[in-house]
């Protein structure tokens, strides 16, 4: 999919935000710089700014995700838009009408924005392509495919730890196979230029083909840490191993389980980053997890932040239009 | 029942909005006068106008229907109310609570408006009488009673296209008989002066003595659209197929789908409007709700915009009153 | 559990709200001062105020309960606060995700406050002393333990009502055994300083150890009920039937139900709350719950300004401070 040709405008500005791939180096840190005007935001004492008050943002959620839609929630509050909570597949759908109907519907009620989570890879480029021009469409994860606002706020979190990204070698560790997450970080790295992207995980868990990302696979945890300065764990759905794709819990934990003896293989100063909900004693040590090298919970916060960057770029407005709104 | 005995304050005034029946030509010419003024809200870059900022209103919903409490929750929130929305059908009333407690103890917590939906016919009015006086009821369709906003939106749509309504006629097709739309439909376009309201519907689908309404009754498609204005199709309840009311859904399409060619009979400019949610295939073909016939879309727009005056008019607020409480 | 250690900060002011046990007198008389200036706003024209505008504030709800988690609702947003219900059976914990770790994710979205109801006795206490000092945890109701936002605002409607509470004599009827909201009305009538506080119940619903709260025990119902100034009935769980603790509804109801005979033998001016929901004619004859001796209503009222009061305390604001901050 050429990300770019549907995500911008005729201006090159950001007008849906679907994928990491295909956006320029400087739109990616474009997207960074404005979240790292919105991060103050959540430390302030009143936690909001005007910038998208009297828009309506609508959560289409195909598939649940509290976590997920939460965030997009909080970001929209604290950008003061009205916000929708629309969990799809027990409403609209169920009643025999076409996506193409709910969606117009949506629209004819001036809906601004579409967050849209889906279990079918391709759905969110799919859904803006189908959208009227005042419309921006934000993928909050799509099958397989992508979830791009995970890679930015884990993107804006390495920035504000290593600066230099062509500095920086990357680890991204687990079930790189079902990870959109891993997807849209490969991508975004790849664009902001880091000098090595390793994946580590065994061989039924990597895609036929990653190597043409640009990425260095290993199959051995340790060759795969060894000297570098951001490990990126995955969460294992647990689903997995009831097929024949993995071995035990215990087995994976043994093998690719991130513990203290293992990060001390990492450069000493590199930190370690997990999209969350993490399964501990399964794919991460407590020790490592709760450690002063663990900038997960930083993650977190940053993803709101991220998130209202995202937001109000696809609106055309940008932190500097805060004193302008007020 | 006398819609307008409790539908008025003693001044004459919007006090409950549960049926259209009962209410005069002025009052209900003066709904569609105020969501005119709303109309234009929904296009403004900043949604939202100040009218019932503080207030507190309550969708209850009995029955659970995700479309209709959306617009209600928008019209809600571009008049910078509270919304709560509550499922009462999984909450108190699964304690063993009354009715009647329920909602008194909803007052007691300073709610200013219930937005009724309910599976039982009489149920907005019967929620009416028991309230306060300061509490405003505003029917969201109960049983096959009423709908009334849905109605009136319907009224609008009309009247943007039409202007005068003593010259139109009009044909209502479909499931009459389990019809709150119908119903409420039936009784605004009598109302409001309509030359002709006609119901096209097989024998089975129309509710005994509907004549005395003063609508014309056709069993026959093409008898029935011969020159009309405005052609309002009714959504088909796909659980009546499998009663002894109705055919297959193919031959019920044959008998009394919209077509094109169908539509031809019918004037000209005529317009046509569907509820929504759309079967397509089963009372409308694609290739008319997606013509420049179909006003359906436009429907919904005007569905936030009739419930905001609604909603501000039983209230005591007028489009007038924006200025003065900004 | 040494209430005051952990509910209030080095000042002495109230962080958390988790038990009415352990809280000073006069800091019990300040809530209860500051729900006084609050009660009013329910009945302005605009219900809110900006109190807490910008801040969230997280509803978490281990244990489902639609009123209690609506009055939370209400008194946040006329507080002007941005919340979030989260209903974590259903989410996060369901992932797999420790406590601690959902905790932990909260506090990086920078939630300001958590309203938390749970199963189990303690766990808003635990969860007080896992939160980050920024954070203020509010009990909604824990196990058996405790529910003091529901005893605050039934000891707001006695001093409505009432006046000074050094000579009251006050009775609670029914499943004190099993019952959060009786324990913390005991600690609150006690730190109050009444005359007498009773407590009435058949003995298999009377908690061992009971008398050491300074409570008198009545088993039989007339005697009880001699000369009391306020009658706290208790909603009586109909899950507990199906034990042995209990005879038949009917049997309940002619030994400790509240009937207008049994009234007559309180003081002539005796109140009669209940927390609700009520059953009718099992703890309460209708007769008695629509006199004009039932506070019942107010008390739903009064929660409302009772839950804004702890909510602006434990968030360092003050109804003083409305006029600085709009």
């Amino acid at each position: 999919m050429t990300g770019n040709i549907i995500q911008l405008d005729k201006n090159g500005n950001l007008k849906h935000f679907l994928s990491t791939e295909g956006l320029s180096q400087s739109l990616l840190q474009n997207i960074l710089d404005h979240a790292e005007s919105f991060a103050s935001v959540g430390e302030r004492h009143v936690k909001k700014v005007p910038l998208l008050r009297g828009k309506t943002i609508a959560n289409l959620f195909f598939e649940p995700s509290t976590r997920t839609r939460t965030t997009f929630e909080l970001a929209a509050k604290r950008l003061s838009a009205d916000i929708l909570n629309l969990n799809i597949s027990t409403s609209a759908t169920s009643k025999g009408e076409t996506l193409g109907d709910t969606l117009r519907t949506l629209e004819a009620m001036h809906c601004d924005m579409f967050v849209v989570r889906h279990a079918n890879s391709g759905a969110a480029h799919y859904i803006a392509t189908q959208v009227s021009p005042h419309i921006s469409v934000i993928n909050a994860g799509d099958g397989r495919h992508a979830h791009p606002t995970q890679a930015m706020l884990d993107m804006f979190t390495i920035r504000r730890h290593k600066q230099d990204f062509t500095k920086l070698k990357v680890a991204i560790v687990g079930d790189i196979l079902h990870s959109r997450v891993a997807r849209s970080e490969i991508h975004a790295l790849n664009t902001l230029g880091v000098l090595e992207t390793r994946i580590i995980a065994p061989q039924t868990l990597i895609p036929k083909g990653v190597e043409e990302l640009g990425v260095h696979v290993y199959h051995d945890m340790d060759a795969g840490l060894d000297g570098v300065d951001v490990v990126m764990m995955l969460r294992l759905q647990k689903e997995r191993m009831q097929g024949a794709l993995l071995p035990s819990e215990q087995e994976y934990f043994q093998r690719y389980g991130l513990t203290s003896e293992r990060l001390a293989i990492a450069k000493p100063d590199a930190i370690v980053m997990h999209p969350g909900p993490i399964n501990r004693g399964v794919e991460i040590d407590s020790s490592v997890a709760d450690s002063d090298r663990s900038v997960i919970l930083q993650q977190v916060s940053h993803g709101i932040a991220v998130r209202m960057a995202v937001m109000a770029m696809t609106m055309g407005r940008s932190p500097d239009d805060i004193g302008e709104t007020e």
